[in-house]
């Protein structure tokens, strides 16, 4: 991952680059400089958070730039950026992210839920935009340690957390139309609680897209949130909560909202249910909770921790399938799935007029591992 | 455009949106503050300047809040923006901007090129986006300020202009996924020349896409753009310096790079040449050169000035269609057409192993129009 030194050994008036062509420095958790806040804010109370509107008080950052790579990361207080209007960020919509939950268990302990899966997607997503090469090892140590010093702001209580934002923004300046080879890494934090209060209604869309085959709906990338923004104020207009994407002219189920979806549709044979989500196709954000839940449903210990035959089923479906279950009355529940929603139910999907009402609620196991109260394979990462 | 006296007659403790519920502050260039810089930095030698990469002395910026609405504009020394790290623009990527050119004309005055078609591209870009409404005639307004403040920035010679860089970004604070209700509208404006030196190669490519029926391509955001950046870095490791982007199993012909695209074709009839480009359908940016090349060649005034007469066909066509009319000899031209490249040839098409080779060279009229030595339809304004 380069030279580490080579910043540290170059004399003036050179640049890292022409020392040591080709490997510019990486991103080193080790060199973390560390300035606390003078003063503390004091912690909302949890009833009045609302989701990412708090911040903790420090942030992490470190910028790349094409001569000397990655600088030495800072933990300092939160506070503004400043950046030339010609970067790239602003220009070409070059920015990626990340989003994580810090929870805190029954021992006292901060727990970070399967941060490799995020830290593996942040590398791709970096790369899927062309942005530097970084190491997401050492982002999250640096993880780790905000976590660590910014630990009161996790909630003590039952689905509360506090929520990780690690985000790279492309921050070359000029506007020629070439990948952005300076960048800044930032993570930011805000305490968190549950973020449906009630099962969710979803409008199934065709008319606007989320994503399609090689474009970077696979990814997550800044840019494939904001053109969502006008047909999701439609949806809500209309009277439901989010929006359900379809995709080709066969109606094809992907995604909702911003989350992942599963159904849970009884099966012919009586051996337990299906539990049914879109493939990775490449239109499809491959989620952390997404993956786990098709883990514990593919587990032959989790039936059995729960007394139930679950079937993980990655397939392509469509609106015609959800209106057959649901009127031969299989479908058992739909669940929009994501890291900030974790499993949340939907209870009826409006489709040309009408509406599919669904039964059911959410699945429990998944936040009981996040929180630590039930230990399963490595999947909660303590931070200090 | 809402009540634009409602911020100065709001007492103190009030916000402009109690008083004046569902109206804030429009965009308003009479309230144009100006604060000329100290210091004017010196001209660059055109031989050494390089798209997008020098700025003039000036730039223009306003600000818009749900409450109080558009601020008054200010016109102020060019310099770095500051934002909270939890801004739309960074985390959702709702951006958008527009791209313009001030000419001097042999009279010595600046003419932008029809200016309305950005402004009005500019506010469907943000109403795609969700975007606070923007005044585009405002905008120009503006625009015009800046190009007379910052008229020594514009190069005399043939081919040379000041591009202009109008950019709306989302700055709503939150990780809330909810259009940005919170915005920033800054104009910068670069000495430009000629963008390509000689005629490009394109390599056609249909694994990547740049947009689909119901995405945004048809509206000038910045998340258009950097999806591209790794599909293109490919294609000049490959040897082309562009992508011609394909869509759909028949690999319709799309864009050219970030350019529209034309061929001109000889027609079977031998009454003079097609112009042909794929139709506004959602998926192609509807550029105003693309716009003005199609009215130039519909206009009999302009056959008589060419002395040929042009066909314009707005129409589907594939890389089957241009394979077989390079193979009959009736592809007499290639033409990526922008504002920065303005009318660029293309020599070479690489596809499926094999490059079509065109021969041709780019249109003139174009150019004469908005450098002022022709004087067409009112489409060179002048700026002061």
């Amino acid at each position: 991952m380069g030279d580490r030194n080579s910043i540290t050994s170059t004399a003036p008036g050179q640049t890292g680059d022409s020392l040591n062509p080709g490997s510019p420095v990486a991103l080193d958790a080790s060199k973390l400089k560390i300035t606390l806040a003078q003063t503390l804010k004091p912690l909302q109370p949890i009833e009045t958070l609302r989701f990412g509107q708090t911040f903790s008080d420090h942030m992490v950052v470190a910028t790349h730039d094409p001569e000397k790579g990655w600088s030495a990361p800072e933990l300092k207080p939160y506070g503004p950026i400043t950046l030339d209007p010609q970067c790239s960020c602003f220009q070409y919509g070059g920015n990626v992210f990340e989003g994580m939950k810090a929870y805190l268990g029954p021992d006292g302990k901060a727990r970070l839920f399967r941060p490799d899966m995020n830290m593996r997607r942040l590398e791709k997503s970096c790369a899927r935009l062309a942005l530097p090469p970084i190491d997401g090892d050492a982002v999250l140590e640096l993880i780790k340690r905000l976590v660590d010093v910014d630990k009161r702001w996790i909630p003590k209580e039952s689905g509360y957390s506090l929520y990780i934002r690690p985000t790279v923004i492309g921050t070359r300046p000029g506007l020629g139309l070439t990948p952005s080879d300076h960048a800044m890494l930032y993570v930011i934090a805000s305490p968190t609680g549950p973020y449906f209060a009630k099962p969710i209604s979803l409008l199934a869309v065709s008319e606007n897209v989320r994503a399609w085959p090689g474009g970077t709906g696979g990814h997550k990338v800044a840019s494939n949130y904001s053109p969502g923004f006008l047909p999701q104020r439609t949806a809500v207009e209309k009277g439901y909560d989010q929006i359900l994407w379809l995709f080709g002219d066969d109606r094809r189920v992907t995604e909702a909202g911003v989350m992942n979806f599963f159904v849970v549709v009884k099966r012919d044979d009586e051996d337990g249910v299906d539990l049914i989500t879109a493939p990775l196709d490449g239109t499809i954000l491959p989620g952390v909770t997404r993956a786990s839940c098709l883990a514990l449903a593919s587990d032959p210990e989790f039936h059995q921790e729960i007394s139930m035959r679950l079937h993980p089923q990655e397939m392509v479906y469509t609106m015609s399938d959800l209106a057959k279950w649901s009127s031969e009355g299989k479908l058992l529940e739909a669940l929009a799935i994501g890291t900030v929603a974790i499993v949340g139910p939907c209870d009826r999907i409006g489709y040309e007029g009408k509406d599919i009402v669904i039964p059911g609620d959410g699945l429990g196991p998944i936040l009981d591992i996040q929180e630590g109260r039930t230990e399963w394979k490595g999947w909660g990462v303590v931070c200090a």
